[in-house]
């Protein structure tokens, strides 16, 4: 039944706060802990259906809530546009090392100012 | 109880379509379409006090929301923060059109190839 990791952490990151802690649990023991359906029954104690029910629903709200929302959809690629933002910005730094243009240096750094915010907060 | 109005909006903007359609409805109505209590309930055919309920009941979900998944606080700022990156991109690409640097230009182009990418997503 696994669904496609990657996939559901990123709904996890974005969403999980909207499981209830039980459904966090779970979630986490199977998607990022890597537990098989059984090995998180026996530990929680309950049976290996409640568990893959349990799981279910919660990837169901968290499917779900991304339909209604788009909110990964909007933001979910940022880090990586940001990273090649920051790398670009990088490149013309050397360059400009060679060039020396102060004007050029003052808003490279600026950039580089900008994306260090952003990958902070994201 | 009129709440702060751009904040409303960008509470409504990310987390509107949790609403029910009624919600999402009068929520507008008063919030962007500015109509007051007594307007909005001759409009939809109930009491003042029901249109005053069923706003402030929208506005604890989108508040509530915002609590649990923090997504404002990570991603709310990004278009100001893009809009700076391509500002000084763009500086760049007018100082480098006097010092004529190749490499210069190739970067700034991608830089603004991918703040233009985002600001469409975002």
């Amino acid at each position: 039944m696994k669904s496609d990791t990657y996939r559901m952490s990123m709904l996890y990151d974005f969403y999980g706060e909207l499981l209830t802690e039980k459904q966090k649990e779970l979630f986490d023991l199977y998607y990022n802990e890597d537990l098989s359906l059984s090995e998180i029954a026996e530990h929680a104690g309950i049976t290996r259906q409640g568990v893959r029910d349990a799981i279910m629903r919660a990837e169901e709200v968290l499917r779900d809530t991304e339909d209604k929302l788009g909110l990964i959809r909007r933001y979910g690629s940022i880090e990586k546009q940001v990273a090649k933002i920051a790398e670009a910005a990088s490149y013309i730094a050397r360059v400009n090392a060679t060039v020396r243009n102060y004007e050029i240096a003052a808003r490279v750094d600026q950039i580089l100012g900008v994306t260090r915010e952003l990958s902070q907060s994201v």
